[in-house]
């Protein structure tokens, strides 16, 4: 009786023994996970600063791996617009600078084409060169302006519109290339004209890129003002914010708007009118596609400001002169 | 004997009892104690909880990616050094545009950290969350110009150096927070100066990153030239190609030299003097750290411009100023 209850005793004790422990063991278990608080000394700054690196490195990994490895079972690709960007650009001495870092903006944007149209007779080797080493997909075009257009040394910028022909070529090239493109997504698309000085941000793509017909946005540093824009009332355009002649039919900056491809395929003729009025050159264009009430605002409704019409001055030489009647100016095989 | 035996068995087990609780209950207060970091719960650490948790989903991706693809050849990593960019910046109409393009550039190097000090008595909401949006790994500073350095409106530019209490708060910062960092390899990585309205070519990074003390390189349209640059004879730099005194220790742009951090930190006094002549500020950081003769030449023995001294416009706002006496002018409210 004695010895069954000695053994009563000891079996229970070893068993409340082991449950206790096992409790124990999962207590301190629970302490380490989710007592990492330790991180909480560092300043949060740093920590946010930390995991975004750490999470941009691992996009860039994905990225990577998703360009080098195989197709996988050719699912069909969600379709997303392209979209053709028009740049005109012309020979001096900030072009490649501009162009550079122009070409590392668009880099950052999916399924972008960018149709570079240079003022010139024929194509230069430092734009071919650039457009090679880009990593973007490109078309390169070249198109001189007519000499009685073009804009004289000393003239002030204003005088004449410039890209005028380079745009429309542009446009021509695109409308050619979309014709003998086989496919029903051929006319998917959005057109978008960007100066190679403007500044971008990668957010207006995604804006733009549900165009339907034309959208518009704000643009900041144009024409005098910290910004010109569409004002938008009940989720349509009904007038426009800008400091001068409001009464034109589309008083917008070339960076403020884009058009949808299968618009510009339907009107094969409409292109940029380079004997307009000043301030006249991107309605020349748009009043025979689009009407104010038809206008689609976008950059929430037109409240921000996602483009910048930034200018880069243009870089003194004085010095260079001075060096170069002595003998002694920068070696001209280096491009600059 | 089995009733004392049966006594002293319930002894120990009530002992036990009582230890084993007590342990429980002290545990228990514990993980009570440590983990009221819910009390935090504030935007900051939502942020780092939405960072961590796709950091965590991004793991998995590649995780379950590499789990899928045939193991590489086992290659030890690479330890890439980090660049450190210190960029100076100061309130502007162009501030925005100026930092945004940057930022694009930068978001396309490998192991890049920001450290962006701002020249003013606090840091600005407009700088704080183009940094937190930008996707990349940054620090956010601020250090205000004192007043009898800073440039007056109308003053020259070349008056008075921009920048220079802003760069000395960087490396100031950059030593204290590498003081702070165990382990070995926090002494690689290298330090660059770059002003947030120049335009750099995505390879220049990849030249510096090899710097052992000071890399040198040309700088394109600066000095009132296309270009200027270090002169290489023999792999060595012998002079330097500029047009103003080309007598002073290192005639070269802040934009055209990397230093090893290792240097930066083995010389914990050197930084910019502020009251340094005219163009001899450049000169007045590099002569404490390194000889000409030791300067080690990239971008192809500096036969190619790879960065570009360009600058932004001061935008005109003579009609928003006209429209706002009119009580007409652009919304404030609008970031630009």
């Amino acid at each position: 009786m004695a010895s069954r209850m000695k053994l009563k005793l000891k079996t229970v004790f070893v068993l409340y023994f082991m449950v206790s422990l096992l409790g124990l063991v999962y207590a301190l278990m629970q302490l380490g996970q989710r007592c990492d608080c330790t991180e909480h000394d560092m300043p949060k700054d740093r920590i946010i600063s930390r995991l975004r690196g750490e999470l941009h490195r691992l996009q860039e990994q994905i990225r990577k791996s998703e360009a080098t490895k195989p197709p996988p079972k050719l699912l069909p690709k969600p379709s997303v617009p392209t979209i053709f960007v028009i740049t005109p650009t012309y020979a001096r001495l900030v072009q490649k600078a501009e162009l550079t870092r122009l070409s590392q903006t668009f880099l950052h944007v999916p399924q972008l084409h960018w149709i570079v149209v240079e003022d010139s007779p024929h194509k230069t080797p430092l734009v071919t060169d650039l457009l090679m080493k880009s990593g973007l997909t490109y078309t390169h075009l070249h198109m001189p302006t007519a000499k009685d257009r073009k804009l004289q040394e000393g003239d002030p910028s204003w005088l004449k519109p410039r890209g005028v022909e380079q745009r429309n070529e542009g446009l021509r090239w695109l409308r050619e290339d979309r014709r003998a493109q086989p496919g029903g997504d051929t006319q998917q698309g959005v057109v978008y004209f960007a100066d190679d000085d403007n500044t971008y941000s990668l957010q207006i793509f995604e804006e733009m890129r549900s165009t339907q017909r034309v959208s518009v946005w704000p643009v900041g540093l144009v024409g005098g003002m910290k910004y010109e824009r569409p004002v938008v009332e009940g989720g349509k355009v009904v007038r426009f914010h800008t400091g001068w002649r409001p009464s034109r039919p589309f008083p917008m900056d070339m960076a403020g708007f884009a058009v949808s491809l299968k618009l510009v395929l339907a009107n094969p003729d409409s292109c940029f009118d380079g004997e307009a009025p000043m301030g006249f050159l991107e309605s020349s264009f748009l009043q025979g596609l689009v009407t104010m009430n038809e206008l689609e605002p976008k950059a929430d409704n037109c409240s921000k400001v996602l483009v910048w019409h930034t200018r880069t001055e243009k870089p003194k030489m004085k010095r260079e002169e001075a060096l170069q009647a002595q003998g002694l100016g920068s070696d001209p095989a280096v491009e600059v």
